[in-house]
């Protein structure tokens, strides 16, 4: 068991948020607070004990904690660190959960205080669901974690930030440059969440439902988007997520092409790769 | 309960065909017959008892049949319907269950006898996996089931496969003409299957499984695909399955538009556009 003999503060009980308090809580950190905008979401966290304590105004736990872990919106972030800027106690590690991390980190390398060590993470374990009352802890189990480390960061911050997230159950955790991972997640996440709403749309019918089974079903799951959130997200990373959607449409192109011509061998061999693919995956 | 006092043949005991022998059984029809190439896979089936006896020799079970629910790959449907022309009974009802009806039927129409009912099936309930050892009645249950029939067919026994498929659990059964129901199945099946592989496949990396979530995973789950059976499938779908891609390509540069330009409400509109739709899918 890992020990957290130090005082952690969460800034928002969301589905991520409110999971982080949930599996915290049981590795008893000295104290374990949280910061929301609504009243009633710390008051339901309070009486889930899954909190020592909520506060709508950050300044009083942020002051004493040693580590501060950002669950809102990847603009609210950078927002919410610059306008608390003083309220930090010096030595804190403050990290964050968003999705994108290249443009948030430099933003936030602008105007954060040399005594703050900020560490970009990125928990990929996302659900279309929201809120607290959609929180889980089992949500991390053998999730992937993703750390994007720079140079400003201290080696034992790092690993205290891996230690953690280790601790609540993220299987597959990799420290990558910042640059690096928007590359990577714009093929691994904002492309797929880009397709699922692009199939779903181009439905012209509204009796669909009596005509799909699971391929569809699985294809169009994360069209339950979170809009506001996905277009934040997609708009930071623009360039890298053109680029994957022209890579993925001139596969669209390979396999016209085979259609096209009725070739058969042609088409299995295209399937047979992906087949192939997706089986390393597990 | 279903009263089922006549015989039953199903052509077939893979992933389909199998859950349909376990399903059919609990019916308890007058016999429950199945032909298969495999003498292993008979013998596992008459040792599970979800069949009465098994042959590798159809004629002695099609002489017999009332029913015959053919469970194999479409072009071995045609050709097992054809060599074995001489061997059904008289009046006997054969259904089908494979992806692709419109081909398929003009060709069986070509030359069944006129005292047999040919009646196109689709039951929207595969897999990724397949054989026998897959098979289970579970797969059947809500999933939605698709009937093609043609001025041919008689009213009541395609009120016999209707009622067959609703007591073994399928959820909606909707009757779609053979042409319509492959325009439909281009769009809610075979595009998925090949977004999936496209998907997978477009990626270049080796060690993508450490940054993958749910989404990912979701929507590439069927690129493990039955690479013979969906080239055969969609070969036969060809002109619909190549609208609906073109279709899906014009979504794509819907978003690139939107993404290009920085408009990010125009990108809240697709995604907000999408998850409306998904909702309605349930």
């Amino acid at each position: 068991m890992i020990e957290l003999d130090f005082n952690i503060t969460i800034v928002g009980l969301g589905l991520i948020g409110g999971s982080f308090a949930m599996a915290l809580k049981e590795l008893n950190p000295k104290n374990l607070w949280a910061v929301d905008i609504s009243e009633d979401v710390i008051k339901a966290a309070e009486e889930k004990k899954i909190i020592d304590k909520g506060y709508l105004d950050p300044r009083i736990p942020l002051e004493k904690s040693d580590m501060v872990i950002m669950c809102i919106y990847p603009n609210l972030t950078i927002k919410f660190i610059r306008d608390n800027m003083n309220n930090f106690k010096s030595g804190a590690i403050v990290t964050d959960t968003g999705g994108v991390k290249e443009k948030l980190i430099e933003e936030i390398y602008t105007f954060v205080r040399d005594d703050i060590d900020f560490i970009g993470g990125h928990p990929m374990a996302g659900r279309e669901s929201k809120g607290l009352e959609r929180a889980s802890k089992e949500i991390f189990n053998n999730a992937n974690y993703l750390i994007t480390p720079t140079d400003k960061n201290k080696e034992e911050n790092i690993k205290r930030v891996e230690d953690i997230v280790r601790a609540i159950g993220f299987g597959n955790i990799v420290k990558l440059d910042p640059k690096k991972h928007d590359e990577i997640i714009a093929f691994t996440s904002h492309l797929p969440h880009i397709l699922a709403s692009a199939l779903v749309s181009s439905d012209s019918r509204c009796n669909t439902k009596f005509f799909i089974a699971g391929s569809f079903k699985d294809a169009t799951r994360v069209a339950r988007i979170n809009s506001e959130l996905w277009t934040e997200l997609i708009m930071d990373n623009r360039n890298n997520t053109l680029h994957q959607l022209e890579v993925f449409e001139k596969s669209i192109v390979d396999f016209k092409r085979v259609i096209m011509d009725n070739d058969k061998e042609g088409l299995m061999t295209l399937f047979e790769k992906g087949r192939m693919k997706r089986e390393e995956l597990g």
